[in-house]
């Protein structure tokens, strides 16, 4: 008898088995799981191939192509004894989006890896998906399905730049230009913070935004696309953290900065606004301020804060004066 | 003092830092690793946007989009005893690769995500995705890092289908088709099974070729193409072994097979080669044997191997006579 051929961890030889695969193989929760993907995101265009086959199949966008992954994982991105497998779910697909719409970008597809010890309750996992998926316009067109010690979510997002209009990087930021951010920050660090029972605000309606904040963070697609409609000159979100976030876009502009405030979510303190991240809020930098204003109330959305401006000192960044540190958060492998 | 707004498995405050990142810090790591990458694959083309920003920006494909992905597990997908980082890096990539090569496409860019524990050697697990992204012609644009208790790289691979034929699907094929496959089986599981000290074939050089067919793994990528502009009803890449990926191209076509014999690697059973998996070759069927075999002469490829044909009736499914179980490898998760 020849040996087994690879590692058993989690697997096992299917044997004769019904043609849609056993109750609990891959192959029958594939089928299961992209039904709650699919419920959320109608069925497939014309001549496209979704979940099930090696690959899919997708139209070709009109315009450039924006690639973007992101990976949460159980104990590092979500502690499980505070938020739901769907909440983690939620937060791997829209952190994915949110980078496609950190360049002005549009996310047309998402890919997810779901990597999960035997008895995960995938079904959670993905509801969570499929409402991010929904809410973002984003159908989940494929995957991969694996067993592993600890829940580890990858979700890849193709997207579109449409029109001639650059993207809007990190790197384009001149000194002079304003600083702005699309909304108040620290609300998804104050909800973990809810969460974990370290303090109130004595405000209940203002408990419940920030859990929700850090629960189920929003992408900020439509601020971004308005941005690159307004010639912004450079962006990012902010996933790790203002400071590091804004070191980040400074790095890559070769400018520095002088911040005269940051706007703090209610309930929020400022530590957190500055380096607890996953807010998603995105910061952008422009020369033409006007345009920005302009470009946000023609659209309907919420009117950009602005915390400051760029200097040509790449060494001089400050808020308020005083050097800011580069605080937030990176993983850390070495 | 505010409570740390997550949770600290393997993350930590950077404070006042250089620019680049604190060294071991995820920035500093990443643009180390776009180095690695980098090297392999040559510059980003003119206004395209790689590693380092939000997002990745590419042109976008002539034709349709092909999209797939595929994670690797260590001691799921690899046994990292026996093989090493480098290894899993390439057969991540490869098998993503591999996806969309089973669908007729051109790979065009890989996203990855590398979850490890603190200390791991990312360096050699980048190599070994280096070379296999030199290998296909398909550079790693973009990517995220995050630390996990477990080695878990996603790779997730866009890809073109060039022209208006269609995409070969696993859905295709109808009764009569001869089934062929690119070529022998087992040779992964038998290398591993090498590897593991089971027993050797007395054959220093076809141990050699075991062991490299389960360490570095090949994608069929001219295969693929050649069998779609020959017509090829249907395809499936053989990634879990060959029985259960081939009742899984019957499911979808609804027909049955019947197989006269299964080419087996020198050096490995025919238990691994029905059932052994992770050889990537590619199963075919199709209603014109002449052409097939005509373009893959055209191309100088390997000629394919007939194995059968199918059969009307779906549950009719044998080799030699004798029902073929649906045996290979099923993550099992609840």
């Amino acid at each position: 008898m020849p040996p087994k051929p690879r590692p058993a961890v989690g697997r096992s030889p299917t044997g004769v088995a019904d043609p849609r695969g056993e109750p609990g193989g891959e192959d029958a929760i594939v089928a299961h799981l992209a039904q709650i993907l699919g419920a959320a995101s109608g069925p497939a265009g014309p001549g496209e191939i979704w979940i099930g086959d090696d690959a899919a199949v997708v139209g070709a966008p009109e315009g450039r192509l924006v690639l973007a992954t992101d990976a949460a994982v159980a104990g590092v991105h979500a502690d499980l004894s505070l938020v739901g497998l769907g909440d983690l779910g939620w937060k791997a697909l829209t952190a994915a989006v949110s980078d496609v719409g950190a360049m002005g970008a549009r996310p047309l597809q998402a890919l997810v890896t779901l990597c999960a010890p035997f008895g995960t309750d995938l079904d959670a996992l993905t509801a969570g998906m499929a409402e991010a998926s929904a809410r973002w316009a984003c159908p989940v067109v494929g995957g991969d399905l694996s067993t592993a010690d600890q829940v580890v979510v990858s979700v890849a997002v193709s997207g579109v730049l449409e029109g001639p209009s650059p993207p809007v990087t990190r790197a384009g930021a001149s000194p002079g230009d304003l600083i702005f951010v699309t909304g108040p920050l620290g609300g998804s660090a104050a909800g973990l913070r809810l969460l974990r029972g370290g303090g109130g605000t004595g405000d209940s309606g203002a408990e419940e935004a920030l859990v929700r904040a850090h629960r189920r963070p929003e992408a900020r697609l439509m601020e971004g696309a308005a941005a690159r409609r307004a010639g912004a000159e450079a962006m990012i979100d902010v996933s790790d953290g203002l400071s590091i976030d804004l070191h980040r876009m400074a790095d890559a502009s070769g400018v520095g900065f002088h911040l005269d405030s940051v706007p703090v979510a209610p309930g929020a303190t400022r530590d957190e606004a500055l380096s607890g991240g996953e807010d998603y809020e995105l910061v952008v930098a422009t020369t033409d301020p006007d345009a920005l204003a302009a470009v946000y109330a023609e659209e309907g959305l919420r009117p950009p804060i602005v915390m400051g401006r760029c200097v040509a000192d790449r060494g001089d960044r400050r808020l308020k004066g005083d050097p800011l540190p580069r605080t937030g958060w990176e993983h850390r492998l070495g």
